[in-house]
């Protein structure tokens, strides 16, 4: 069985925006009202977040409760684990996720600058250079045959889609523009060349984008 | 956590119908072209079933993949496990899935008549009778803290929505109608009273129907 790399429950506005240029410990996206672009997960039953019962059970849920299934480990941009920039001034600093991530799997995180790894319950993170295809690798080695889950950002979901090393990927198009930002893309169509698509849009306004790769 | 009782991947008509009367070794389902109900599901790459590389992964595959999550037991009507009837005769038979079967875990086969338990490599079925409500509690404590699949024929599940014993049902209508058979619904909308609805439309052609319960 493959090891695929798979993004999912990425999430765009639509006109194909994820995140903002400023982005700060305030304000992580960068975006004035980003909780327009993840509400819907927030309302299923599957949220990691989740501390009350209830939630949806319908469509969306599939898309939050798969996002563990079969993952070996995580690859993200430094952007996503914070928002310092340039070296790591701030050890204190382990990530948005508190003493239990939602990841529990190694995470490896990019960057150009050395940092030892980080144990928070059953996640470790690791801070890793080199070329996207060389992380992949180790990625997949710490996966043990699963997996893995490019984490985003949108930097790091669209160096990875350049450098051809995606096999699935789940967009979350979201009701919402923004008009400035950072674009995972100006239309869906691009990837058209290298993926299937099915389109599905979802009862809570979202429209869910699923590629796959036509050679796999 | 409440743990659920789930139908999943349950396959019927356009017209509603899930098999025949005339239900045989040679013909399963008792259906003329049965095959079109479930060759959706065939053509994704999580099917369990599936011997060669490749297969979709998109929407559709959500749902194959999907079969086993957070599952510890299933529950299945005794049709589904063979095709004889009355008192056990055939103590050879051991249901249709050889010595691997795909569930992995306590199977309860309902049935009037007693027999021992089965063990087939990490899947043992139990046979038992008593009423819905019963078998479910069974099945609950088997499952350790787990959902609970119910798993069909039609028969077992009109008898657990009578009940009302079903939490979320997902249901994919084929593009076939058979006119005659055993129904699940003249239409979905008579479980509108219960249960919230997503229909969802594949480019497969099938339409996935998820309910979930509204008093969850």
């Amino acid at each position: 069985m493959a090891q695929l790399l798979r993004v999912q429950n990425f999430m765009v506005s639509s006109d194909g925006i994820a995140a903002g240029e400023d982005q700060s410990f305030e304000n992580p996206f960068g975006l004035p009202g980003a909780d327009r672009l993840f509400s819907w997960a927030g309302a299923t039953a599957s949220w990691p977040n989740r501390t009350d019962p209830g939630g949806s059970r319908g469509l969306d849920d599939y898309f939050t409760r798969d996002f563990a299934h079969n993952i070996g480990a995580e690859i993200m941009g430094r952007n996503k684990f914070g928002h310092q920039r340039g070296p790591w001034t701030d050890h204190g600093w382990q990530g948005w996720w508190g003493d239990e991530p939602p990841f529990h799997t190694p995470v490896f995180v990019l960057t150009h600058h050395e940092r030892p790894s980080i144990t928070l319950s059953d996640t470790t993170f690791h801070f890793v250079g080199g070329k996207p295809a060389d992380v992949l690798e180790q990625a997949r080695k710490a996966a043990e045959g699963k997996d893995v889950r490019l984490g985003g950002g949108v930097t790091t979901v669209r160096q990875f889609l350049d450098a051809d090393l995606v096999d699935t990927l789940h967009v979350a198009v979201a009701p919402v523009t923004f008009g400035e930002g950072l674009r995972l893309w100006d239309s869906p169509d691009e990837l058209l060349d290298r993926f299937h698509l099915d389109v599905v849009p979802s009862s809570s306004g979202v429209v869910h984008h699923l590629f796959w790769r036509k050679q796999l």
